[in-house]
């Protein structure tokens, strides 16, 4: 499905309408202006179209259709370059990390990104780049700044939403409240998946930050810079998160040996509580013929205050050494 | 045993049968064509013959006779090249990764494929590049990247099969279905070796990627490009898998001293719903001489009604607090 | 807020008050001096005010709006420099580490320090530059260093505190006083973000060490090579302390089940002294016709002995082999 | 000891017998021929009398007397080379890796191989080397290549021997037989011992692969790389069994736990069945006066009755739920 | 303390008695021979007087006063450098390392060695060094020399005590002799202390190896070699210690497991023991009117020869399954 396809000229978008792919390839091929066309999901003919229209690496096509890959950044012959990013929406509830793709052909005039899955909305990258049209002026790489930036700033809330959760986690195991067993290596998992979409990342935004597009302009090779910061911080972050996570995970595991320790007391305490008076009860059980306390009147009444006193004090010294 | 032997001529298959060895060696020494000679775990007479017609280096020849090498890609000179693969099949029911290895002889003119074990099928390889002649037309160069973007994407039904056990691994510790120990361990040692097969192969790849073979095409060089670009992402899931199933064997840990909390609770509980009334009965089985109850005509029914009462709050005490 | 701002020429102070920043910056564009503003908390008029002034970059400007920055240092055209530093102070109380964080605008003639958070104290640093004409004389660069080395020797009774809780917790766990686990787990926390706040730090000290201000006095560059002397060595004590408490938990977990067989041992124990008379006491409860001991006049007495010889042997015995 | 000394010229030995260290020095220094000497732990005469023949460097021979050297290669003036290797054996019933050691010191026309310990074994490189009078003729190094291939040759076995005794220990835990802790630790043991023989030698081997002798003959460096390669492979195989046996460790902690989990639910079953027949007996025992099953002629069998029912009810229960 | 001063000149010590550091400043300046400096924890007058005579960089001589430096070596102009150094001693009854400092001041014509704490004794590497005159010859590079080659010759009792503790502990741990935790913890403590004071002296001895000091002797490079390769050697000794501490806490805490299953069961079986009897003594306590083994005149005899027969029954069984 094409989303917006637009020719922009002297920093400014020349259509309101989203453009043909066909009408877009020929002005792309016109000097000092590029065009941005957004793809979402596109079918095989769709990308056909598209691919035969503005001549795009084959193996970068094919990329493309079949998703999965991992962030990269591959130059093709005549300065055509083939992104791959991963954005990623953190869904707070299920605690899971989606992520998205995002697929970008850059070529002389034109930026072609191509969008897999709901955690890759672009438009808010254009609408932002459409406002500065001094950025607009510089051209395709203009575009892949605001799509690289978007998508690196997206990291920062998943960053903050698992760093939120894992506090949430700290809290539970330490105020013993349930297993988080569970809930700790979930969100493991993700900040596994997480490093493994961002750090690829790294080594492309860091080729852009050294000018790997060659007629870049050098203010904005500055704005890769800051880009690469962001995404080198988010992954630092998620990396120390999931060091966190490790030692959350001993922790409960030290702590679910603490809760049993404590268990086994308590029940010990218990047992021995009921044990002395069950004991008592059996000695005044025994059939001897001569057992003078078991003919006095008062016999029954103060072996049961004897019993009880066992158990009250019994009961008192568990509690100072803090077995119950 | 020789599976198959062509000769390729601008782009096109000469013979429909195998070529014998010697004449391939002749055709191979022509330009502007190569052969490629296929072997299937061929005898010391086979290998002898073909080392001779096609004077291949002596020490790779060695190497390919004891077979368990590690991926590697080593030059000789003349613009020889030995290159070891560990091909990889994954066997769902053992939950077992097998391996292959292909030894392949590249030279002017040819590229001999010697395969061993049943995990390393090429002939899916040769079909599909007959099928492109503006790629055979390249030379021996586009059938070592149609063997080693066979191996490599073989790789992935292995990834995604270790990430389906995985998940079920996950279901059975989280659901607390027997005792997953031994599966995720035999899991992790799939991994490991797995992780032994590709990547030794990453270095090789990136040579060629950037250009070890001196007079290679450069869209070719795009290939291989993609090619390393699958085998990296392949290493790098399993380098997360073998990360999440470090997790996944402590998390089974904690879990499983949750569950003995649990069982040694279960149990005190029981043991206390015993013994209280089991105390009762030890105190009416005391000799007193004057215990009023035990002469009155409700004495019995009322004690086994208080001994059942006692069951029935611990119960329900034991049942609040989680205890059953 | 403006903290202070004065102008420096020849090695002394020009003015006792502080200056405004635009009569800062006109004085900042004038040879052989330089101006230092300090800025704390500034409000986005005051920090727009001063990027106008000065004409700071866009995108540093724009980081340091937003704080929560990775240490480091990014290079403008026009010889400016943009510098983001985290210093800590460690609440012993809390036993946590505050962090603040410093951005400083570097140009020809002036330096700009942004300061954000309480543990971010700079005057100290002002004041110890201003009693080195010698030093003051160097230009901007003297007064980087001035505060780079306020920053990191700071860092040091951070990791003192750390090293004196590690030690206590040490003390804790082997007297066995209480559970220490969410203590450790706690200092871990600020151990990881106390790394995260140093480590990238050490890549651009090492560029200032090696030059990265071009017209730099090389005396000066010594003096950055202490500084960055001094953040590895906290780095590296910050290390090992990661993975000392690493082993603290690990210690703690053996010291736990270590205890848990204590603990049973004595429960089981005392179970084995009270279930030996206890079951003297049944036999005696039995029934039979001819049981010669009960009619003994001694046998109660006697009986009553045995159970207490029982219970002192086996406290004996149990005692000799330390299970109590 | 000197164990042999032979003098080699156009690819064939000159001599049968063992010649004087002297004689040898001599023959060294004639062109075209090379001399290999070696001794087996020699006592400071010995050296001495090698040392002064052959104008060892002093540094390499204080380091040969003192033994417990890592592998490494070291380069002297005058084309000097001092190598140390740490051969390896494996003995299957201690499961021990024994290490030996071999200083080489080669020179312009000879190399003296200095064996110490006894898993160090050197005579069938020698007689591979004289059957091979092609690699005889490239000089010294064709000696270093035999010495080099036969002692990482030989860490083949000692991987395998590891290799077995892992597979050995994974049978015995999952089995459950017996607890295989000391095993895993000291095979762990002799892995990291093994590891530190092996890797430091990978450097020196890819400096002899990329040419660090200045002469050597082009086709001998193909052979240094395939040593450079075995030994590669086996510190890979190491690797991984490291990390096998850490998580054989971990494993066998999670089976101890489970094992214990059965125990104490075998245990507390058995238990119950005993307590409910005991808790029976207890009311029967209870003395009131009314309490019609005891007047009952039948009310002993049925009482008995009644507690083997429990007894066969709660023993199928437990075993149903699998405790028992 | 000044401990001693002397001026070498020729390959000899010119005086006996030690010189004044005025002096000895005097006759450094004149070519052709070194003085060669030696304090103890001089006070910070001596310190001064010394820092003046010799023109010492300024910042070298703040380290020096504060002590609790990393490892290090730095070049200041005039061809000054400033080495820092953290000899170590180890006390077998503490199980402790004792660490030292030196601060070595190198300059044209003199080496100032400061020395802190016990562990730090020079004397026997300037006796050493004035008995080879061809050494001393070389200047204060020798000097540097010697005292590096006793600091690191110095490490290695250090690590072989470390390596004794080590296998104390395996054998205290699998001969199972109390509780090991604490001791495997703070030796892992040493080894983590000790690694910090040998790892960043690797970098500044590979410089020495490489040529820092500009006019060095080649000769005496292949002694800074084999410096840093006895360093390097401790330091990878240390590296492997530490990782076996860690398998070794692990194992402790398996075999722990180990030790609770055995009490657990061997509790178990004795509970067991009892309270079979108990219950045959509970079934004979019952109150039935028809009991016809109460009324048997062999009934008690009979009833007791049971629960013993029970006893000896059941305390074979658990021997032959090994609870016992």
């Amino acid at each position: 499905m094409i989303v917006d396809c637009a020719h922009y000229k002297d920093g400014k978008r020349q259509h309101d309408h989203p453009l043909e792919p066909e009408e877009a390839a020929r002005l792309a091929k016109e000097g000092g202006a590029f065009v941005w066309l957004g793809l979402y999901e596109p079918d095989a003919k769709e990308m056909t179209a598209v691919a035969d229209a503005f001549d795009l690496p084959e193996l970068a096509v094919e990329d493309a259709r079949h998703a999965h890959q991992r962030p990269k950044l591959e130059d093709y012959e005549d300065n055509r370059f083939f992104v791959v990013l991963r954005p990623a929406r953190y869904d707070d509830d299920r605690e899971e990390v989606d992520f998205g793709e995002i697929h970008l052909f850059i070529g002389n005039g034109y930026v072609i990104a191509v969008r897999q899955g709901e955690a890759s909305e672009l438009a808010p990258a254009r609408q932002r780049l459409e406002e500065r049209p001094d950025l607009l002026e510089m051209g395709p790489a203009a575009a892949v700044w605001a799509i690289l930036d978007k998508v690196v700033d997206d990291y920062r809330p998943v960053v903050e939403g698992i760093e939120t959760d894992i506090e949430e986690v700290e809290d539970d195991i330490f105020a013993r409240r349930g297993d988080s067993t569970q809930r700790i290596y979930f969100l493991k998992r993700e900040v596994i998946e997480f490093h493994r979409a961002v750090a690829p990342l790294l080594g492309p935004l860091e080729q852009l930050e050294r000018g790997a597009f060659p007629q870049i302009n050098p203010r904005l090779q500055s704005f890769f810079r800051d880009v690469a910061d962001h995404a080198r911080r988010a992954d630092e972050t998620v990396m120390s998160q999931r060091e966190l996570l490790t030692s959350v995970l001993e922790a409960n595991l030290a702590l679910l040996s603490v809760r049993q320790n404590e268990v086994v007391r308590a029940i010990s305490a218990w047992a021995a509580i009921i044990a002395v008076p069950t004991f008592l009860a059996s000695v005044y059980g025994m059939n001897f013929e001569y057992m003078p306390e078991l003919d006095a009147r008062a016999g029954y009444p103060i072996a049961v205050a004897v019993m009880a006193a066992c158990v009250i004090v019994l009961h008192r010294f568990f509690k100072r050494i803090e077995w119950l």
